[in-house]
């Protein structure tokens, strides 16, 4: 009898990306804990869903998603050659991994930030080294180029902090950096200022954008990466070859198309999220000043698990991340105004 | 100034995948090239798609797809955990290899068979192995054993011959053989058997599957795998948190629940397939007896690059191979009645 085949040992030793909770659809909770846009998507997106037809369904999407590609230049003051659409920024991150990192080769990342990184590095064999930030979060350029890495990865702002790094820090990086630098804007929309500008500059810059947060598509898995056309062509050839379906190409590009829409609903976000500062200041909490769409804080006399299972409890769902360094501290998603006042409450009681 | 960052050497190598010729959504084609399913999807599709809500997109989706994994388990008679879904059959190929195949290790595949398999061991640095499929299209076993690869794909029924190994060859090779073996169940819809019956004896056998053919959604990009409990786990740590759409899953779901349907579908497209070998038969073609939902027939005179070009001209397009061993043949989708009959219509004039 043949036995079970063993899976590469970088597999078996991986701790794979533990996403957060995801209750089931009938589940009243307050959820606080995935960064979702508080608000719903806009009305042209399901409009453009109701128009599926079969044959849409029926037919290979179109390989390289042109309609939004298309959309995303016109967007971003850029060429259709630097866009590159997948299945969610996660897709993008591994794509970019995949393309440009072999095994062996050194991925560096400013620590604590978006924690998929290593993961990505694990699958490919790939070594990390982990930065601590600067100052003040600062970007600890010094010491990520002394790591000789291949590559430099962080969010920006960077997750789980929401703290921004300035484009002039990011742009002195990669003009002193001979290899790839991946800045992940999956929460730039709700900052005051994003790298779009330096990425027709820089050869090697990748920026990636995700619709899950600013135009509340979640639900529906799609992503863009803007570089150079050099860049884009090599992950081209890597990505599978119908990566976007037919109706999430259809749905994003009505998204992305609906700026007006989607500006609104960041300013939203922004307004509660200097409430929600505010009140969280007045409780005890101590937060960094965010430009995401979550605020991130040190809870009083640092007894975050407890007040995260006491949330749990009334149904208000916040992420807590039981690692050293990051157990003091909960990362709150910026609910509606209601959402928020549901947990300003819990927690004063 | 820093430069354009360098891909990988076996990026910057690999010829990538090339999908069959994707007409837009307005020209007006005959498309018997990439192998669609000629009838529309379940009507019940379309009405789980006009039920999504704005909450469903901008929520993240189930990151294993249980609704979608639940209803495949009772279709199939396996349990939960022996399946896996995924954006497209191609991404759970991907996820195969990533799992259980490292760099230099060896993949062994008959030749000819589905042209991916290459690029995602390009991708993997993964070497490959082709070995001649015998004489009627039989399963090479003793020559893949002999390549003493770590493990062996093949597509069943295969393409682009459209023949099928019969389940008792697929048991022999994988009692024989320490690794792993993947039978990529694209086309089985309309083949007289599957080894469905096998995945629950065999500890190292997997099923891919793909909802793009049988269940006419090659738009929506919806595969799974299925395979023991333990080969399952691995590659769930391997795949993207969030690697399925919530529209996608609701789709997928409604349509392989649609078992009376889909089967309508494929005993039409089989009685089509008689149809057209009978016909193209008596026109000089050679058909290879398929059990897809295409025919592969050697041309008269050999002459399937300038039929290819003739029927494109006509507005009819069929897959022709450029490629030595191939280059004499074409693979025709099995249309419509009336589709089939403009291109027989096409080939007598």
């Amino acid at each position: 009898m043949p036995s079970t085949p063993k899976p590469r040992p970088n597999v078996a030793q991986m701790t794979p990306y533990v996403p957060g909770e995801q209750p089931g659809p009938h589940e009243q909770v307050i959820k606080l804990n995935t960064n979702e846009n508080p608000f719903p998507p806009s009305p042209r997106v399901l409009e453009a869903i109701r128009t599926v037809s079969a044959e849409t369904l029926r037919r290979y999407p179109a390989p390289k998603a042109d309609a939004f590609r298309a959309t995303a230049a016109r967007v971003h003051g850029v060429t259709t050659d630097m866009v590159i659409a997948g299945n969610g920024s996660d897709e993008l991150l591994a794509i970019v991994m995949r393309t440009f990192l072999g095994p062996g080769e050194v991925l560096a990342y400013p620590d604590p930030t978006y924690s998929l990184y290593p993961v990505l590095a694990d699958a490919g064999e790939s070594r990390v080294c982990r930065v601590a930030w600067g100052p003040g979060w600062q970007l600890p350029t010094s010491a990520l180029l002394a790591a000789a890495p291949r590559a430099i990865f962080f969010a920006n702002p960077n997750a789980p902090t929401g703290t921004l790094v300035g484009k002039s820090a990011v742009r002195e990086l990669a003009l002193a950096f001979a290899g790839l630098v991946l800045v992940d804007e999956a929460y730039v929309d709700f900052a005051d200022e994003s790298c779009l500008e330096l990425v027709r500059e820089l050869p090697n810059l990748i920026l990636c954008r995700t619709l899950s947060k600013g135009y509340a598509l979640a639900g529906l898995r799609f992503g863009y990466a803007i570089a150079a056309p050099e860049i884009i062509a090599e992950m081209m050839k890597v990505k599978d070859s119908y990566n976007c379906d037919a109706v999430a190409i259809l749905a994003a590009t009505a998204a992305l198309d609906d700026q007006a829409y989607a500006r609104q609903t960041w300013q939203a976000v922004r307004a509660e999220r200097t409430r929600l500062e505010s009140e969280l200041g007045r409780r005890g909490f101590e937060a960094t000043p965010s430009q995401a769409n979550f605020v991130y804080v040190r809870c009083p006399g640092g007894k975050a698990r407890e007040l995260y299972l006491g949330l749990k409890q009334r149904g208000i769902l916040v992420r807590f991340f039981d690692q050293p360094g990051l157990a003091d501290r909960l990362r709150i998603t910026v609910g509606t105004p209601l959402q928020n006042d549901a947990l300003l409450r819990a927690l004063s009681s």
